[in-house]
């Protein structure tokens, strides 16, 4: 299956700017894009008109961050900042894996680096969610289906609402308002998993809805993955049913690990369009 | 200098239980050890008596942590549980440096992987205080200056209590309960600084008192460190006095990346004694 | 000046539901109201037409809580409901007075029934706040400027933003988050004064825009009284400019007390409507 | 039954400092006390040395709050404060009682003043820990054994530490860090009743253990009171079993209405010792 990928954001600027974009698609996937993954940097100072050469207009570099995943850094020019990416990416056109014979994996015999997905983390507090989280889960038999029935509470006791969330919204802060959106969703599930010694990370990417018509304007879209019989899962208590196209471009321990724009002062949002449809050729 | 180094931590554990220490001298400073810097780890099971060669009779291994951290993994079994190490370091006999005209690197130019050091952490949250921060030093001249008013600030509006403090509390409880142990100050200013766009993290790590004699039994100490002029400067918003004699285990965002010990299950602790003392020969 | 006052606000309801309004004026101003203060209630069990003798249609009763509010207790049947008034009411028309030498009064002089608020409350914390009060407000003169320097520093501060709130959000959240709305504003400001040991009740009511034409549906609207100079004045953290036509309908500790409408169960609002005109005869 | 009564709590005072006392056995109980109930208040500045007459030497007076509390007002001189009586009681010597057929009230039945009962405090957040509630004693039926369920829920989760708890503390803050003293159980426990539209009140009184030799020092004593079949019980989630003893000094919604003692600034307490013993005649 052939998916479109793309967006196109812009800010107004009022000073120079510095900015880190996880706007790529992550290593993982790679392989699999049919057309270069190029995220087109422009600032209306040198003019909004693509490049020849299809480079970037505003200066920029890549990194690997902690987590594996692309980071893109620029600084932005005062003026008008224009973001926008089209590429093409092969999907095997599978719905996401189920495996309810995949074991928890005991603390002792994770790999080194997939201890700190235990840990506390900024918007999943391990130290204050684990006792409703031994309430919750502690008798349910471990493995895959304690984490499904993670997904199936949180799924069924948060109410999704665009409008109810804010920035700072945390795990336990879902747990007491029970609504939020997906980021709030997977934060929770996080956060209970990791409190249950089941490693779990939070995910960012795309994910298009190839057969039901979107009421709501496209975005980008949070999951998160969990570490069953020494392999990451995808899991998605917004959804909580397997689903086909997540493309997956960040990962880290939370949404402070992964947001797909992180400046480094003030700007505004002008326009906020994603793409994610699959291509009948 | 020569100072002498070491711990005499002891536990019960009721069942088999996975652990992570960060208990061995941090890789920038192994060079100055004078004596190897052996973590003992001996379990009732097998008998208290040293190893004859040295070893370690729990087994455990080493593994460099995304901070750039020493972490030792091992399981304790059930039974009583001694960590134990002494060694001996050659430190400097210097204070703490200071340097009034350090300056701020702004965002743009600072190191791609200084860059998580401004973000938001579980005990930091940047979200919640980046408005008093700007409040209390936005006109402060930026600087070297700017965090030495950050740690005046937290050290004479935070009170030390040793009985004030849970594993829970974050930089905004600090701000709002005005109380704490160092862990709490060094929070506090941490995510100052980082509201401010400077870099900072949080330092644990050895603090000898070579000049007092102490009233509190010994512990290990937390600092932090600033980025500035393309260094990293100890502070420290407890002392908040240049000190001789730190000697640093490991570093991270804040306390949720650096923890002398984390275990993924409950033990009880019956022995907690730290050696940090000058070796007068 | 003559004010026409009332509201129209609906709610769907799927069982009996037991309700508190405080939809009526305060005993304080009943002396002014030129037409009867009804509070219809209309249920569609019965019929949404007006009952002939104007009497409400769902019996009710009207007790006086321990603020000296007008309260209205009724059970609503299942189906709509429908809340409605509408009634006169004679202002001086004079805006709010302002007392630059009102004094504050010390906490040993103030009336027994003074007292308590200078508490703590559910969305005053007091005990949260008060160092942040202290930095920000101990070295102002004591007196009106005091109260007013609270007033300015929260208007200045904080953003107002129809979809940035919550029911859950206390003077805290508005302290760090520095957006909300007048509600939020106001228990800013009230917790920063009694942090300051000056008396402040948050208060309720109609608040009229006679001279500028309001882009917003008109809502009640919420501003604070102060305890100076034996008396209590009317501040408004989030206007801040004295103001004309303010109804009050109650007051309390905060919104925890103060509340349009209490139910002890859950329904749906479906219409909301209020008017606060001037009247030109 | 006779129970001595009685405190002497002592402070350093800098400046005159304004008090409340809720000090006094409360007038529901006041036909029993077979000596007056005299709250001395001796300041330095005096001499500690009994007044003749029996008075205080320290003028106050008393008020009866809005919960129908006896609260004593002073002004306390620069020096030392000494507070004390030493009463009689004639207590039936019962438990508790117990009427596991008590029905919970609909709230439109609720008599007026009973209705705050059910609202949202500053130490009970009934807004937060609905859902929690309604997950935990949703499907439990109404009544004593609803009340009990949530006395045994905070009971057999929360543990009892003297040195973990904070004037904040809140009933969320006992729910996430499951530990504190007697008055974060009732919190929690109001909190929950609350919840499920039982009208819950924070208690404050002796608690006498007459059997137990007590190990730690004699303290005031929290528990909380239930609203059911139209009568007052009291309910105690710390100790969860029917006592003898139990006299009653204040009731509010919670720790925020119920203080032995609030002043408004700063002192220092140098002793706190109470009495409630049985004397046998």
């Amino acid at each position: 299956m052939l998916i479109r990928l793309g967006y196109d954001i812009r800010f107004d600027i009022a000073a120079p700017l510095a900015y880190v974009a996880q706007l790529k698609i992550h290593p993982s996937r790679v392989a699999e894009l049919r057309e270069p993954d190029v995220l087109k940097i422009e600032s209306s100072e040198f003019g909004f008109h693509p490049a020849e050469d299809g480079s970037n207009i505003v200066p920029s570099h890549d990194y690997i961050d902690g987590y594996g995943n692309i980071c893109t850094r620029f600084t932005a020019p005062r003026g008008h900042l224009k973001l926008s990416n089209s590429t093409l990416i092969e999907d095997s056109g599978e719905v996401d894996p189920t495996a309810w014979d995949a074991k928890e994996i005991p603390a002792s015999e994770l790999p080194d680096d997939v201890l700190r997905f235990l840990l506390n983390s900024r918007y999943c507090e391990t130290d204050l969610l684990a006792p409703a989280a031994y309430d919750l889960f502690g008798n349910v038999p471990p493995g895959w289906g304690r984490v499904q029935a993670v997904c199936d509470w949180v799924n069924s006791k948060v109410t999704f609402n665009y409008g109810m969330t804010r920035p700072s919204k945390t795990a336990l802060d879902v747990f007491t308002e029970r609504v939020g959106v997906c980021r709030d969703f997977q934060h929770l599930a996080v956060a209970f998993c990791r409190c249950l010694n089941i490693p779990a990370r939070y995910a960012a990417g795309y994910l298009g809805d190839i057969r039901v018509p979107l009421r709501l304007p496209m975005d980008f879209s949070a999951w998160f993955e969990v570490y069953l019989d020494h392999k990451w899962w995808a899991f998605d208590a917004r959804n909580n049913t397997p689903r086909i196209g997540r493309i997956l471009m960040a990962t880290g321990r939370d949404a402070a690990d992964v947001a797909f724009l992180t400046s480094f002062g003030t700007s505004t949002m002008t326009n906020f369009f994603v793409v994610s449809d699959e291509v009948i050729e």
